[in-house]
């Protein structure tokens, strides 16, 4: 269906999508907040008062753009159901380094107004992490757990969410600056640190 | 020496880190934004005149009082000497989770501001992360780390660096909820992590 200008008419959750899209795609290269009113006017010809429509503002787009940046990620690093969980870890691991490296600049921004004063996004961040640090505990199932002699346990969470942490600056520092380790090594040492830190 | 009006005259040094000493108390249970001019007057008789004289600016006031509370952390958390390196390892990380848990309301405001955009404070906090990780190299010295079969290079100090970020991820989440685990166990598990990350 077109519009009496020629343009395709797309439903409101269709054109919705299309503007998240392009706000994940532009934070590749870029830090949140160099996504501004005249950069999407310029790179998509999207108007303020579109943008306004479905979103209300550019900050509620921006939390919008970090809720989709954090979904993407969850999915891409989905477990693919092959191997023992230390070679699923590794290939999750994979993803996310892969995801890293290519949306560098935006995804260090998204970590720091996490990590900074935005209470929103803070929350959104959080829940993602618990989201992926939780899939490990579905991977390695309680008697894989068992038997390194790990019980699911807060403690054992608590020390998972480190690791996690540990992760992201790792990765966050090697995509900067490999530091003379191979991608290969790189993963190795991020998975095997797991079981690591949690049997030690 | 008294002024007419009856006040110890002190020297600018003095008075000056008498203000840090004042800043970094204060510190300790409210965020470093709380630190405002009214409360340096209502705390401790300060102007804004006098705060302005020492340091130019509330913003480099705080700027100050980070960098003396990143020096408190450093100094307490001097290795004592005694003990293998792990046992020394432990006695450090103690020192550090007794000081996040008296400071902990100003110590995750510092972490989030330097975390965050201010790039001011995230690299005076750099700075120390990279000056209290370099002491682990210097406790352990290159023989001890090649019995580990560790080297000191480029890929050691990134995954070092990633291990201080889940010390400090675990501890701060620690002093806020223990999550079951013994202080005694945190630091145990803390230490063993390092060589259990190096060596994975």
């Amino acid at each position: 269906m077109t519009t009496p200008t020629g343009r395709v008419r797309m439903s409101p959750e269709t054109r919705r999508e299309q503007l998240l899209d392009l706000g994940t795609r532009l934070l590749a290269d870029r830090p949140l907040e160099a996504i501004s009113i005249e950069l999407l006017a310029d790179e998509a010809g999207i108007s303020r008062g579109l943008l306004y429509h479905y979103f209300g503002s550019l900050q509620e787009f921006h939390v919008a753009v970090v809720r989709r940046a954090v979904e993407d990620v969850y999915a891409i690093t989905a477990p693919r159901g092959v191997g023992d969980p230390l070679e699923q870890l590794a290939v999750s691991l994979g993803a996310y380094v892969d995801y890293v490296s290519e949306n560098h600049t935006g995804y260090v921004s998204l970590i720091r107004a996490a990590a900074g004063g935005n209470e929103e996004l803070r929350t959104i961040y959080l829940d993602a992490r618990r989201a992926l640090t939780g899939r490990i505990f579905e991977i390695a199932g309680s008697d894989q757990l068992a038997a390194l002699g790990v019980l699911d346990s807060p403690a054992t969470r608590l020390l998972v969410d480190g690791w996690a942490a540990m992760v992201e600056n790792v990765v966050v520092e090697w995509v900067a600056d490999p530091h003379d380790l191979s991608r290969e090594d790189l993963l190795r040492r991020l998975a095997l640190a797991l079981p690591a830190v949690l049997v030690a």
